[in-house]
């Protein structure tokens, strides 16, 4: 049994990592924390979150350092601020655990990256170096020896497993941008009061046009630029995605359908469509990406659905977990 | 024309009371205003309000004192916290407005009501026995010489409407306190910020299980005592209740229609089903109180739907407006 | 291994039994089926279900006659019709298998309330009395010998798990009935086309006042009588019903925290409320029925909260089968 | 007064103009119609629409041929199916009536196009010469004179809105097609049952991709090809359209929002956003298009939202009216 840390445990994403953590035949929980300074400190999860009530009644105990926690543990989730993520990871390295972080700051191999888009000096250029971006489809083997896993964004996960094979497999005309038009559930703005999320604010709406910190991340990893225009939907969680490319002259369906298969056919958390394209109720609650398109000429619509809290944060750093440490890479997932 | 203006105009009864205003063919808004240290002071309305826009640009003025915005004001409306408009109706009289208050300041003939259930103690007991009480449809002579209108608060006003005939009537057993079960949408809760209200916390759950201040004011208005327990919804506006009533032995089904067609029948803004009972989106975005009810042996069910926002706040309080100035009763409303 | 038959498993019901058995480790599903005339005979499962895609994707099959589908099959579940299942249970019962019935054709000894509030004439008083009556928590010894067990309604399986202790403690003052408010998310109704359960017309109102036929079935059961008013809910699951009783005079608080604690302390799918009552979040997708409490003199009210698919169908099912088969009570549950 | 007949005024955008002519102080309802073998003929729309009672208690008279009805009839609104309108139309225009038709029937002046998109041969192509396509901001000299009015669809009413300003004054780079993603809500689908519209089955979905026949219906009257990608919202109204398009090389965001203040700064009905754009709760219930934008290098995110019953389809409608008769643009709209 691993013994598991989940550090800024109070989230929507903490509690989907103690639920899976909890299940877990191979991993338990030693501690949940959260910041020293949180009014949730002392407090149950089950309090916070009363569906895990009966299921995981831990506290939240006030982490003030690390070191009265890390003594004895062999995995760190980190569900914390990007900045504070970037300051906790190298401490718990430091300490012998394997860390997966869900915030951004480990995510891109470029210290220039978080001064422009997150406003912080990245002081780790070494570290972040050997970070390993936990795509978890794309990274198997390089995820089996990582010290510190960079769980990819919500948005950045369904954006890459739908445009990556088509890219690496030379079937998209680039010099036309793919416009990626994805709406998120409300809790991927996480588990705090703002009058932007309240109840009667909330409607379908775009946000963060051309400024959301998820484009740079998407198209450094794609290696290619694309339009990402991120909207506001009126539900609690998931990820739908509509992506709009043009195919190389002369690329067919079955091309594609063939390039999708190759890059997924085994992979257990990624669902081809072959006929029609996810609704979003298809993967709530569930770890899978969908993946559904139509061609029309040279016209290519992806379309692509995740749990923004599952596939696109917990579920994919217990998949990453499950790998790195040879795991069944579903288990607890399903 | 009277000159008009809305005090607290930021939140969602404000927004709505400046759309009745703007389009009634009698008042005009003079100015809109906010507590001075509002983060909203110097915003338009529709800034805040959007769908006001292109109908509404008037600006969110602070208010440091009633001196700069009582002259040649004919009408007052008060949405702002109790204590304000303890506070400010004195004056605003003072200065010869005619006020509408839409908090519970002055709702309840007894000073230590305040004491007991807002925690405040009332400064003003001769003007609290001088307020009318605006329950529309009962107080039609009370409000035409009014100088003081407390209009009742969301849940009372349906409770009210729905109990009062019946009570008058002599229909009940009162022996067995009716029980009401009262759904409101979140927009009653107002436009702030607040984890409780926040989009992915709300979901249909009970709230101030036998503490909720509505009680006491249904209670005091009724004369009698009852059960409340007003529940959270998950949608914007609206409030249903369901009401359960032992009938006095003996008393039919058409006893009781004719006691409702008795008491509405001539009334514009409550109406009664003949048959069935009211869903809640019968009355969203409406002035109406919509009535239905179903009996069984001694017991009767009474089902009453309105808007919080209208009939339950801004629609009232125009319609008691409409009646102290002796305009057409449903004036800017339908 | 059981081998395990869902009949009817295109319903909301039949998707979370197959995901259920899927993943139970003592039981194995050998076959899904429809009804022979049913549009969905021949498709899988994950077709009408996709978020069961990559977890079950079997044919649903159809079925004309048991005889192909009851061979070597040990456990059936009946996710059909009333009517139907009335006439299948004797058939699958003949062959030998273990039948849990999820409509509400063996709920109630009594052959003339099928007669009365379900429009057909019983055909099979003796099986109707050999029927194990599948409340979980209070039939456990019975289930274990159980033949034919009649999984309860959604409605009465909270209101029982409310009321049941209290009445059977003499805690209740059964002169005033129980008023029981009950408000269920749109799968209540079933998985079909109709203008009630369309998107555009849904929202909260009562339907069924005085005449649901839960009322008798949660009667019968508790041996006294109730006022039970039903709701639909603009969700798609969940059940919250807040339950207004009057008390025996003189009991306390206490007395009811310790009746409840009595009855659930060591029951892993009821989960008490120390304080506070639950919300109907707390319960969607989970097999729990949340019970929570407050009194003031001689008034109580209750409120439960479960999922109606779950606790309300196919949870209370699949935990009526593990007792049964001795299996643990939360097998794949949890 | 005007005598207005509204012919299958039985669904949601029948409802709309019910309550919009029945306020308007130009026209009068003479009677609402729908077709004799509807199983709602002879009811009150008020039973169907029960937001109409007290308001509109019109009965749903059968139409069975149109010589009871077009007598003294002076305005004809067709909320029909587009196979009806199709016959319907030339014979109130034989019976001297000014028709303003809703469905497709009449938009594109091209036979093939209803071959092709709505299966069906037009047989009067002259008539079809005749009509005039409705887009009110842009026909305003046409629509005075106009016979038979073509209203347009809700998706092309707001996407043309956006993008025909901009084409027009040559500021885009078609080689780039427009991409068009769209969302509804599901009163789009119309007042039917179906299991499509169920409100457990809808989420945030694409359909018809590629395929929708609102696409040729925006290319033809755009002049150019766009990719269209409607996409089904868990909304009960409204639409919002996000569209991303390339600028020609040094088009300047100020040139942009110059080309819409000329276009739309004297329209009443679209709202244009100087800061950011807008969301759809801005605009349900109510007649506007509103329209925002952003722009980066060369490329270009138009949003626009309208509500998909009213500016795009009853509103838009009366607009139309009110420009044909020489009433106020807005009468009885705002």
């Amino acid at each position: 049994m691993l013994n598991t840390l989940i550090v800024g445990a109070s989230g929507y994403t903490g509690a989907e990592l103690a639920a899976y953590i909890h299940r877990h035949p191979h991993m338990t929980i030693t501690a949940l924390t959260v910041s020293a300074q949180s009014a949730d400190a002392g407090k149950l999860i089950s309090d916070l979150h009363p569906q895990l009530k009966g299921r995981v009644d831990l506290p939240l105990q006030p982490m003030d350092g690390i070191s009265a926690f890390a003594k004895g543990v062999d995995v760190v989730f980190l569900a914390t601020a990007h900045e504070v993520s970037h300051d906790l990871a190298p401490q718990f390295l430091d300490a012998g655990c394997v860390v997966f972080d869900l915030s951004g700051a480990w995510r891109v191999n470029d210290p220039d990256f978080y001064q422009q888009y997150y406003g912080f000096t990245h002081q780790y250029p070494a570290l972040l170096e050997q970070a390993v971006y936990g795509l978890a489809e794309w990274q198997g083997d390089k995820l089996k020896e990582a010290k510190l896993v960079a769980v990819p964004g919500c948005y950045p996960t369904a954006a890459q497993l739908s445009l990556k094979p088509l890219i690496d497999g030379g079937l998209l005309d680039l010099n036309q941008w793919p416009v990626i038009n994805a709406t998120s559930g409300v809790s991927g703005a996480g588990r705090k009061a703002g009058l932007a999320n309240s109840f009667c604010e909330v409607s379908l709406q775009p946000y963060g046009v051309f400024t959301h910190r998820h484009r740079p991340e998407i198209a450094t990893h794609l290696g290619t630029e694309v339009i990402f225009t991120p909207h506001l939907g009126n539900f609690p969680r998931g990820i739908l995605e509509t992506i709009t490319c043009r195919l190389r002259s002369g690329v067919s369906q079955t091309q594609v359908a063939e390039c999708y298969a190759q890059a997924y056919g085994d992979k257990p958390l990624v669902r081809l469509y072959e006929n029609g394209v996810p609704a979003l109720k298809n993967v709530v609650g569930l770890p899978f990406c969908d993946i559904g398109f139509a061609v029309q000429g040279d016209h290519l619509i992806v379309v692509a659905a995740e749990d923004n809290l599952l596939k696109g944060a917990a579920a994919q750093a217990v998949q990453c977990a499950n790998i790195r440490f040879g795991f069944n890479e579903t288990e607890s997932l399903i």
